[in-house]
This record gives C-alpha cells, structure tokens and sequence, in this order.
C-alpha cells in the first residue's frame, strides 16, 4: 500500500448507465406492474395477529405473522395454532428484547420471575427435525431465481418462504431460513425443548448461523416495528430486568377465528414479476444508483405483501 | 414433490459434534483468549460522541462512532471532524427513521420544516469519489481472513473495519461496506450532493446495495440502540411527519476534545485470533449448535470493540 489515491471520475462514469429513454425499473415499479393473477392470498388459518398493549402514547401495536404453509409448516406450526385457539398467549408479553439480534415473547422462564402454566390441550411434544425432505431428485423445476449463499449449498423461494437446500441420501432437504422478521421456536441448549409457546422475531441482521438449529415458522409481515423498537433488555441474554418493562400480550388471534380478520397477499415467488424483481434488486440502476451490485443474498429479498380487500 | 417427511433424527446426530473433553470455542472464548498485544486502541480523533436529548423516562442517549482511519478515511471525514469542532450538529436533530433500513440525523432539510443553515468554514464542495485505490498489486499480504461475497468480487477487513475489493486498471480498490451500524453520507440523488453534515446509521440487515454509491465514514460502536428503538418516521421516506418527532441532538464531540472521553479498542483483525473469531463464528460447534452452518457473511462477523481504560 506504497500510494494512496481516490478512484477517477471515470471509473465510476463507465459504472453509470447512459441516460435512457425511459426510467430503469425499480422493485417498487416491478411489483406494481405485477399481473394481478401473480399475487397469490394468505389463508387466513396462516395468519397470526398478535395484539400488544399500547404504547405510552396510546398507539395500537398488532403484530401480524404468517406461518408456514404445508408442506413447509413445520410440527410447532399445528401446536402454534392450538395455543392461539386456546388463547394461550392472551397476558402473556414480550420478555426479551436483543439488539442486531431477536426479540422473544411467550409465558417466559419460571426462574425470571414469570408464570407460563401448563401448554393447552393438544400441544404434542417438542421435537428436533427442523428440516423438510422431499425426495423430488431428478426435478429440474425450481420455484424461484437461484442465489447462491454462505450458509446453504443453495437458496431460493418456495411459497414466498426463503429457503435453504441441500441433497443428501438422494433427496432434497430444505429448510426455512434466518432474516430480518423471521418468526422462530425458542428453546434451551437441547435442539428438542423447544415447544412452539415461545417465539422470537428476527430484528437486526439476518441471523444465519440459527438455520437448521432453531426452527423457522413464520415471518412478520406487518407490524415488526412493535417489536424492533422495543427497549433493549439489560439482564442476561437480553432478558429485562424487572418484569414491570415486559410488553403484555393483549391477544394472540389466528385470523380465521377473527370476526374482522386483516387479509394479505404476496407476490408469488414463482412468478415472471418476482423474478425480475429479484433481477432489479440485484442490479439497481434507477436514478440513486450509481453502481449496480450484482448481487443480492436471499435476506435482501424482502418478498413484496399487500393488504389485500 | 411426491412425498414429504421430516429428516430423520440420524442425519442430525451426525451433524453434531461429539461431546468432547473441553467445551468447543465460541466467538466469546476466542475474544476473551485474544492476548493485550492482539487489541488496538481506537485514536480519540477517530472517535465521535453524540449525545442525544433523554429518553422519556430520563435515560441519557449517547451514541459513539468509529470514523474510517487513514488511509480509508473518505474526504468527507475530515469535513465531518471540523463540523464537530465547530459544533456544527449541536441543536440539530433525528429526523428520519425507517425500519429496517436507517436512522438519519443532521440540519435537515428546509422543505421540511427545518433550518440547517450554513456549513462550518473549511468543509470542503461535495465530492462523488468513494472508493480507495492502492497499487499494490503483486502483494499477497492479506489483512485478515477473505470471505466471499454476493456484492463485492471479495471482502476481508482492513484495520476493523469490512472492505469490499475489487482489481481494475492494475489497481486494488477498496471500499467500505454497509453492515449493520454502519454509518454513512447521505445525500440528493446526485452522487456529489452528499456534504457529511447529514449522516445515517444502518439498523437493519446489510443495506450492501448502497456500497459504492454512498459513501460509508464509519460505525456505531456504542449506543446504537438509541437509534434503532426510535420511532420509525411516517411521512415520505421515513421522514417523521412532524418536527415535534425529531429526536434532538444535544452535542457532538470529538473524543479529542472532550475533557473525560470514552476510550475503546477493537481486536485487530490482522490477528491470529480475529482469524480464530471468523473461523468460529462460521462454524458454530458450542453447546447450542447442532449444525454449524459453515461459513458466515462479512457483516455477521461483528469486530469486536471493548472499552478500555
């Protein structure tokens, strides 16, 4: 490193594209050019609205999850369900908050302080597979772009969920993976104590390194705000201090048990338009963009949800 | 996909480590072992403190942040160090906040209801130059382990902080990369309209698509919290509607000029034990994981920064 120097204008004028005639595509603009055929709904039993007591201003904070669908759904997803139905979580709060890392709620640790009770009838003991197999070898048909990964031999979309996937034994093995939102299954030290009542939510960078140890089983798709602006928690692990900073949970509602349920859609992932949205992403050349990346990793793919009627 | 089933418990219990004698390393361990000589003392020129206004309920804010050393120091930094020395920020405030994305403070903008007034004399005319060349082509000397990369031909770090490289012209160039905490220059869509009196932090996963286009200065090392538990702004932008919204900004300091300054330092990632760091935080094997995930992206790989006295 003999000599120093700031890289010439020109350099970065060949990176910029020539002025074209009409304004390169944004994520934005290829999402609002989507067929309205290639938005597929969220069935209403795969939603899970979380309604946190107000904060001090006395602004509402709901929560909305989407859950795995099958046959991504994992075996916490049927008891996740069963706890909602059974209004488990109604008084129950958010204990736990991590920066750059996760927020959690559920009944919380005895040892803290907290009272969870007993599961609800019907709560099927916990369990270590965290990964789907599906013995499709010799499938040639993908059901998003392709995009290579750290963390997994391989990584695309399936039903607007990111994945994992890896071939063993002649099967192919996915698993949902860690980014911004991520809903997933806290547990202790041992892969099968983790029992579907208490969740966390991915707020900081995507933690990756969480893939196949902790279950993935749904993603925030509206209010992750409620959770990512929480106050940071000073005891061990995050945890609050006292009791009195939890946030309680006013209720846990699957939408279909709702009388006035919210209704979503995502933009397919197997669609042409998510495509070149994640080609967009990729290669940003709209009027900020100076230099295209050339790539993306699969957390920068946030998939595009609307409100649907 | 004809059949679906979980993976079978075997699978699992291969990927997991045997229970060995000592407890496997964490990222913990291996920072906790790094020798005296294997730490370096940020310099306090390098060093700006921003103090925000309390938290509603008194808490003092204070957010530190590591400023690029030569000779990856931007031309904006030394801009941004004569505008704290002219407490140029002081009464300024956060106006803007998305989630996910950043949180941005400064003079603001008048079309919004705010009056940044004139730049401090002896900061010089914007600049669109954001990366730094070295003609060291032909040296094999590598600062710290090389991770690839879905943005940049190769990343690695350079005196603690992730630089993406790039070899064009016979050159090496280098640029610093957004990760979480990352602080950077905002600027107008023009790429030579950012000054450095508007700065922003990242608080959310990897915004790698801004490297080269805005230029990164530096990082939160400390309180970054007290941007990423802000209220997210609603008007356009993330810009908050009104400016009672604003988070005021109480002082800015270089650390060389405050009379009791903070002093931290940061495991140099030219160690032998930063190499060991990456190594385990790319392959987790301690009680938690049951499968290491086998590699990890630059920007989870958190330099570790410790006060010191």
């Amino acid at each position: 490193m003999t000599k120093t120097c700031l890289l010439a204008a020109m350099l970065l004028a060949l990176a910029t594209p020539a002025m074209a005639q009409d304004e390169p595509p944004t994520p934005d603009s290829v999402v609002a050019a989507a067929a309205p055929e290639e938005w597929q709904r969220i069935a209403p039993e795969d939603l899970l609205v979380m309604e946190l007591a107000p904060a001090a201003d006395g602004t509402g904070r709901k929560v909305v999850i989407q859950l795995l669908p099958p046959p991504f759904s994992q075996p916490w997803v049927e008891d996740i369900k069963t706890m909602a139905r059974a209004h488990w979580w109604d008084g129950k709060s958010v204990y736990r908050v991590v920066d750059n890392w996760v927020a959690q709620w559920g009944g919380g640790d005895p040892e803290l302080g907290m009272d969870p009770g007993p599961l609800p009838d019907g709560v099927v003991s916990p369990t270590d597979s965290y990964m789907i197999g599906f013995n499709n070898m010799g499938s040639t048909v993908k059901a998003s772009p392709t995009l290579t990964d750290h963390y997994a031999p391989e990584t695309h979309f399936e039903q607007g969920f990111a994945v994992g996937e890896t071939i063993a034994e002649q099967m192919t093995w996915q698993w949902p993976v860690h980014c911004y939102g991520s809903v997933g299954v806290a547990r202790e030290l041992a892969p099968d104590t983790g029992t579907g009542s208490e969740l966390y939510a991915v707020i900081g960078h995507a933690a990756r390194q969480l893939d196949r140890n902790i279950a993935v089983v749904g993603r925030v798709i509206e209010g992750i705000e409620h959770l990512s602006t929480l106050p940071r928690g000073t005891a061990e692990a995050g945890v609050y201090a006292e009791r009195s900073e939890d946030t309680p949970i006013v209720s846990v509602r699957l939408a279909s048990e709702m009388r006035q349920p919210p209704a979503y859609e995502y933009l397919d992932t197997s669609s042409d338009s998510f495509a070149r949205y994640v080609e967009v992403r990729a290669n940003r050349s709209d009027s900020f963009y100076a230099v295209p990346a050339g790539g993306v990793d699969i957390c920068n793919v946030q998939v595009p949800i609307r409100r649907a009627e």
